[in-house]
């Protein structure tokens, strides 16, 4: 069977060259084309190929732990939520329910059942949160199961191993978060470690191949802490190794939203222009829209899923927490200006009573619900910038989002 | 607006006679039709019609306790479930959301987004659960909260005014479920106050109509514990006020199988036949199986949804634990004849893994399959009751679903 070898230009990012070539494996790259740039910012809209089909960006990915959207159906994330890709947690599923179990399904997608392009982390910022319960070293991180307690450890290599059996599109080198705050001396030495991994993931990723019908990518991480001489230095680091996609990670972990768009505006401006450029674990609804104008194209963040189990819901209008006595009997929509099932089926009012009553629906309404108005927002940040008028629309949904009603 | 009243005559049940009406409320009666009666047993197939539509039976009514059935999103009852009827608990929904909240959304089926029939339960059941927190009186039973230990009191006349006030189709006689074992002098007791009480509920209800556009059916309940004499003397009493509909309670509250399958049998030969029985609060698909054959028509329980949510499937080929280490790498269909999404669309391995690491779409999956093939199982039984084939379907699906795989 023929497949078709994607060559991309760099300096002409809608020119795509297109040879056939045969066998299974490995044999397309991951490509990504800008259609539309916006003027008064450095916002861009595109498309990422991959072998599992097309994600449009800016994009959001609902974050699925452990190969589960937390209270979401498969069917729901392809119709209701229409997310394009979703994210895999390597040190949840390396841990449960095993390397052995998803290789015998034949990877990630058919374990699960999602079709769509998988990204994966690397595992290293779960195992840093486990800070009592884990050592690192120049080799590797060692660290005990939060689960059983069992001992394992992840290196660069173990990792990338680990991320190939799992099967995801696109899949993360290992670094180090550096937690907030973080002296200056830590931060510059972390970042040494990391760069130093990523050469061994670089290594080990183009030394060995995808395990399963398709090809993977491998995407290097900024880190930095809060240091612009470190950003600078990390992102000028990432760029030289000319890899498909960017990240930039060690952000939102409790710095002033101030810090985290200088890193991200600074980082930005040293990342290629014409790969996708990702910024980890973010965030707010107005966290994402300032970032997508500083020309970031992927987000993922647990937030939406995690707060719509509190019953804190993000809408077009504003946030609402709907344990408030003021929505319990306001029959309305849960968010009159989206289109999805739960939007128009279910009211406040029915929503506050299922949350209140610590409901599994509860829980499955407001994710549903928040991931739908988390992927609208990718939507129309999209079209705004297709159409240009992308900052001024950004700026008016910043202030409506923000509002607490 | 003109409605249509039914009269349904009893010794012709194929026969109604249709009056027009004018008005909106408490026009129309519920009636049933017997359409195939089974040579070898007792039992039937036959259509129930409500003013929010038909319920063919016999029939399983998942329990949407607090306005939910657990995990299951409405559409997913509609479309997976083909669930013809839900119940909601009185006692659960009168302390959260509330009357008020209720009525002002216009009632259950619109405060929860159901416009198919309802039965609503008297209450009893879960007050007298409540053990140490509650006391028996002529009068009614006090209670106090197990949400936040405010007290309250239930009486027959309060209990049909707040089922009134929740809308259900069906509602239910206040009765004191006696528990097993019981002595025959509390049980003898129990069962005369339960009389009085229905009484009561009777002179209520009848005295009172319909808060909402449709029209409301009383059940009263027969009780007796596991003593054929108090069972023959409550099953007389209750065939004599000749209501649309009977209820068997008291059993399934664990005694012996042969007892619940006895008394059924007795109670079923005198509550009329022409009028719908429904078995409260069984059972296992054996159990139903069972008590289809000795006459029953309804049947309501818990226990496939929170057995669901613990991993235990009932299937077409037998009883499963999902959470056995036999299905960890079973990727084949969790109930290959059933035709619904989530038997098609997720494996048993893959369920495995949800239930197994506590995720939510674990419960959902179990649950939508759990209730898919209860009621699968009832539009089996339906089918080979028409067919004339039921017993010997019957005894196969019992073997069958018995086993433990």
């Amino acid at each position: 069977m023929a497949n078709i070898i994607v060559l991309h230009i760099a300096a002409l990012p809608s020119v795509t060259i297109a040879i056939f070539a045969h066998g299974f494996e490995n044999t397309t790259f991951m490509t990504f084309t800008i259609d539309a740039s916006d003027d008064k910012s450095n916002a861009r809209s595109g498309e990422i190929i991959t072998d599992h089909g097309t994600i449009e960006t800016p994009i959001f990915m609902p974050v699925g732990t452990a190969g589960t959207v937390k209270a979401v159906h498969q069917r729901e994330l392809v119709d209701d939520i229409q997310a394009q890709i979703i994210l895999g947690n390597t040190y949840h599923l390396f841990l449960r329910p095993g390397l052995d179990i998803i290789e015998k399904a034949g990877g990630l997608h058919k374990f699960i059942g999602w079709d769509k392009p998988i990204l994966t982390d690397s595992g290293g910022y779960q195992v840093y949160s486990l800070a009592e319960n884990r050592k690192i070293k120049e080799e590797g991180v060692h660290f005990q199961s939060h689960i059983d307690g069992t001992r394992h450890e992840f290196s660069p290599e173990g990792v990338i191993d680990i991320q190939r059996a799992i099967g995801g599109d696109i899949i993360m080198a290992f670094d180090e978060c550096t937690p907030y705050p973080c002296e200056f001396e830590y931060a510059k030495n972390s970042l040494a470690l990391t760069h130093r991994w990523l050469d061994r993931c670089i290594s080990r990723f183009d030394q060995t191949s995808g395990n399963y019908n398709f090809t993977q990518t491998l995407f290097p991480i900024v880190q930095g802490s809060t240091y612009p001489d470190l950003r600078k230095e990390s992102a000028e680091y990432i760029a030289s190794k000319n890899r498909e996609g960017n990240a930039i990670g060690g952000l939102s972990v409790g710095e002033p939203a101030e810090d985290m768009y200088a890193m991200t505006e600074l980082v930005c401006g040293i990342l290629p222009r014409d790969k996708p450029r990702y910024l980890m674990g973010v965030g707010t609804p107005e966290n994402i829209l300032q970032s997508i104008k500083l020309g970031v194209d992927m987000f993922d963040c647990v937030m939406p899923t995690r707060n719509a189990r509190n019953g804190m819901l993000f809408t077009s209008e504003g946030i609402i927490n709907i344990r408030n006595e003021k929505w319990k009997d306001d029959f309305s929509a849960i968010d009159a200006n989206m289109e999805g099932y739960v939007d128009n089926f279910y009211s406040k009012a029915y929503l506050r009573h299922l949350i209140i009553s610590k409901e599994i629906l509860g829980a499955q309404i407001a994710s549903i619900h928040n991931l739908s108005f988390y992927l609208w927002l990718m939507k129309e940040s999209r079209k705004h910038i297709k159409i240009g008028d992308f900052t001024s629309w950004a700026d008016l949904m910043i202030k409506k989002v923000s509002v607490r009603l």
